[in-house]
């Protein structure tokens, strides 16, 4: 069984959206990432910071999809990460309103002995510098680094996104913010540019427009399951990664082929993801209806032309 | 070999993008529609109007395309239908500068005697009382009856289009204007009320971000390839309906499987026109470049999972 560890955010999210509101619920990338992960036989670790105001509860769904929370430190007195958000009428624009850092602020991550050793990791949207600082406590060399980023890191600490980049083997971001990172308008040639930045693999999201797989030559695409309901697109892109990220850990091949597959898989569990507020959906996930939707997924995608 | 029966504009157009400008040349929805339908075995007509001032070579760019063209109306002393619209950066973002309806405002199509008797038939963006018109001069109810439109005939001919959706078979349209025509946002509900309305397929083109077919419970994607460049987005929704339609009158099958493969044929066709400005990319297309990029595609979008 393949070990993933998963660095990023444990929160509260509060969330409005034109089908309702929510007061704080479970939130954070490394929830949404964990929770993908799960869907795969793996072993799986998550690094975070919490306040003492992070209810049992929460922890207990993640320790109940056998996830690893030794790594997860609780700060006495602390406040847990707060988010406040709304999406507007087509789900596509969103507004933050409150971003509570809180105990982030002083985030030091600390990887549990175990998986200083581990094949796949998870490196959640955060400060590139604490990024690096998870690299370097490691042992041995993953199979495989991912990392997330955005648009504020590009601005605001641009040498340590530049630095830690150097390090891992997949980037996964926004259309946006490969242009932003680049310079390059088309997606292709922002590819092109990241990949000499040292990811070799590089994976473009762009929410209900689909996701992109560049290595290389090699394009693949995914696009997102239509739904007939989009309810909470939040956690989306942290589902699509976790589980981009666990099947690769559960899997051991790094080919183009498989790593094909892991978008495949992301997308198929990340359109589950949006059916819900919040963590709701993916909680109650049943491997039985995941892989169902697979079965869409290929239906929606798959043809059969002969080339002569 | 199949028949295909075109009706829409031959036009000039002056298009201004990024990527530099062009004074009047070669366009309209039934040129980019015939250029593609050329690619395959298809004995294709075009029904539309032009004034004396649209060149003999223009003519010969269709014709030696074994396009028929005796349904061209040639209007003394008329002006050719002209258009001019200026791109935005991002491509994305198109401003109409000019319209001058000229012969076309009072076209009245009239089908060659040849063509009343047709497999497919691809009605271009028009009023929908002249697409009406032609699908009451046909002798036979063709296999497929393709009907393209746009917003502004919502907006000012809603009974006429109505009507005219009642006779089709497959109606394509733009994500904006299927929620536009049914009041729907999400894009499965939005084709459940169209093929309410009449056609039993739907097809929604997303422009850069691919095209959706829906048919009953059935959704098919295709993306559109990502590219290095584009230089002129103009003329790639109808050199997609073309590519549709000619593979469709080239082969006889209705299926659902045999319309994925149209749409994959047509957004592979309009890959190639966006590549250059006008038709000139289309003009020169040879079949060895377009099966080529077809294996393109299949790499894009084909995988291999295995489902337990």
């Amino acid at each position: 069984m393949g070990k993933l560890l998963i660095v990023g955010t444990l929160a509260f999210d509060a969330i409005e959206s034109p089908f309702g509101k929510t007061d704080r619920i479970l939130g954070g990338a490394a929830t949404f990432i964990g929770l993908a992960a799960a869907q795969f036989d793996v072993q799986s670790a998550i690094v975070s910071v919490v306040g003492d105001d992070f209810p049992d509860s929460y922890l207990d769904i993640l320790k109940k999809k056998n996830i690893d929370l030794s790594g997860v430190e609780i700060v006495n007195g602390g406040k847990t990460f707060f988010w406040r958000a709304k999406y507007m009428n087509d789900l596509n624009v969103r507004e933050t309103l409150v971003t509570e850092l809180n105990t982030l602020a002083s985030f030091d991550p600390k990887v549990p002995e175990e998986f200083k050793t581990t094949d796949v990791v998870m490196l959640g949207n955060l400060h590139p510098s604490i990024q690096m600082s998870v690299i370097e406590q490691l042992k041995t060399r993953p199979k495989l680094i991912i990392l997330d980023t955005m648009n504020y890191w590009m601005e605001h600490t641009w040498d340590e996104l530049i630095a830690v980049l150097r390090h891992i083997d997949v980037l996964t971001l926004n259309d946006e913010e490969a242009r932003q990172l680049t310079g390059e308008y088309s997606l292709v040639r922002a590819a092109e540019q990241i990949q000499k930045m040292g990811p070799k693999y590089v994976v473009i999201k762009k929410g209900e427009h689909g996701a992109l797989l560049f290595h290389r030559s090699n394009i693949f695409f995914a696009p997102a399951l239509p739904l007939e309901e989009v309810f909470d697109p939040t956690g989306a892109g942290d589902t699509f990664a976790g589980g981009f990220a666990g099947y690769l850990a559960a899997t051991t091949n790094r080919s183009f082929e498989n790593l094909k597959n892991a978008v495949i898989h992301g997308s198929n569990l990340a359109s589950f993801c949006v059916e819900k507020f919040g963590t709701e959906r993916m909680v109650n996930l049943e491997r039985e209806e995941v892989a169902r939707r697979l079965e869409q997924f290929k239906e929606l995608t798959q043809f059969n032309i002969e080339i002569e």
